[in-house]
């Protein structure tokens, strides 16, 4: 499908997607998306085929980037027609129609209709922040998609739970600040915390970001990567970034200040 | 105290502790202590004043190293005789006896002695190693400090529930294997994580130690700290540790190549 077949709403643009031969449908109104499902689509365990599954999909980023290290069928699910739409029409912009699936759904329901742990892995980038009794009246796309208002964590983590198979793999890209609830959440679902990754905008601040992979029935033992620090003592993207942003080689080619 | 009114016994000997005026009785065959209780003794938040007690104390390194950084009362226990022994003659070496009582016993029966929640912080270096069934047949002082023989870490904690007031803090050094373990023990026994941070032999590699801070009923929100890099590129240990084992001063001069 040509760029011109793709039926553009309002507000919405064509981005070229990383250093891929990919694509993605995007709005600052609505949805875009951000370095947290990259770094998710990079850090997640992903078998080589089999069934991937991403809860919270929003425009289907990571489906899509999963595509470059997987020929598993991937799906995504996403609460809001808006958003679900949005993702369709990117996998049709690629052409990968066959490879991934996007439902529109509620995915505390979705078990119905799948059956129990079917998935061979599951990646979600799940809304940030607890509601806290407060009702967001500016109930946008965007809100839905940062505050718990279709979903909580623990719902999040018990349809994780629900869907993923014996030994099958769960990937999260969160805030530090959950991690506690996260950890023993994830425990009191029988997933257990294998690897976990902190991203820090710099060597000498706090983690703004933590990626975490469970097992479901795995035994305990965590192995805590190296951290990821964003921006070198330059004020540059580091070298990992580079790579995953602009390739390898384009990588290689900005170091040595050349292009 | 002079050196020669303490009576080492066989194996013992006298060490310097840190870039501090404080030493320590030390036997590498019985206990000697590791960067992982120099770090604890610096990452905890310790009150100004009040009650603070160190679990499984070992030789006392932790309340010694304390007192340059706290007027409290500080207490350590250590279930085994031969190490609380140690504990109390280095405490006489220094002449801190009215600042730090070293209790013989059990961390499971403190609670009958001392009364519920009568400590404003807890800090503690537990034995790292589960059990897994296998009976230990080497049941050294060694393996006692590094296996869970006298108390699961389960226990720990929860003894650490008991004897810790609400809003006080309770601050541990731990393997990164155990993280999951860790964090979903403490909030099952109200201890919520407050302050999390990795400490890396390099930059590149995986953590092999964990500093985390709980507070008695605190609210759920984690801070991830910087990493703590222990080596530097060129293979000499990081500002931060030269600081803490030599002091600033001579951080400083080695720094610059003189010295």
């Amino acid at each position: 499908m040509t760029d011109h077949e793709v039926i553009l709403q309002e507000s919405e643009r064509i981005d070229d997607l990383l250093s891929h031969d990919l694509r993605i449908i995007q709005s600052d109104e609505v949805f875009s998306f951000s370095m947290d499902a990259v770094l998710l689509a990079r850090f997640a365990s992903v078998p080589k085929r089999g069934r991937v599954l991403d809860l919270c999909t929003g425009n289907g980023v990571v489906p899509i980037l999963l595509t470059t290290r997987t020929q598993a069928s991937l799906e995504g699910i996403e609460i809001q027609p808006r958003l679900a739409d949005m993702a369709r029409r990117s996998v049709q912009l690629n052409e990968l129609e066959t490879s991934i699936l996007i439902r529109e759904g509620d995915l505390r329901e979705l078990v119905n209709e799948t059956g129990h742990a079917v998935y061979d892995a599951i990646t979600v980038n799940p809304p940030y922040m607890p509601l806290n009794g407060s009702d967001l009246k500016a109930n946008t796309h965007q809100a839905m998609a940062r505050h718990e208002i279709g979903c909580t964590l623990e719902e999040v983590i018990q349809a994780c739970n629900r869907l993923v198979r014996n030994g099958g793999k769960v990937s999260m890209v969160h805030r530090p600040q959950r991690l506690g609830e996260i950890i023993s959440l994830m425990r009191q679902y029988k997933l257990e915390p294998k690897r976990i990754r902190m991203v820090h905008p710099r060597a000498h601040l706090e983690a703004n970001m933590v990626l975490i992979e469970a097992m479901k029935d795995g035994k305990p033992e965590v192995r805590m990567l190296p951290p990821l620090i964003v921006y070198n003592e330059q004020g540059n993207y580091c070298d990992e970034i580079m790579d995953i942003y602009y390739g390898q080689q384009q990588a290689e080619r900005t170091k040595e200040g050349g292009n």
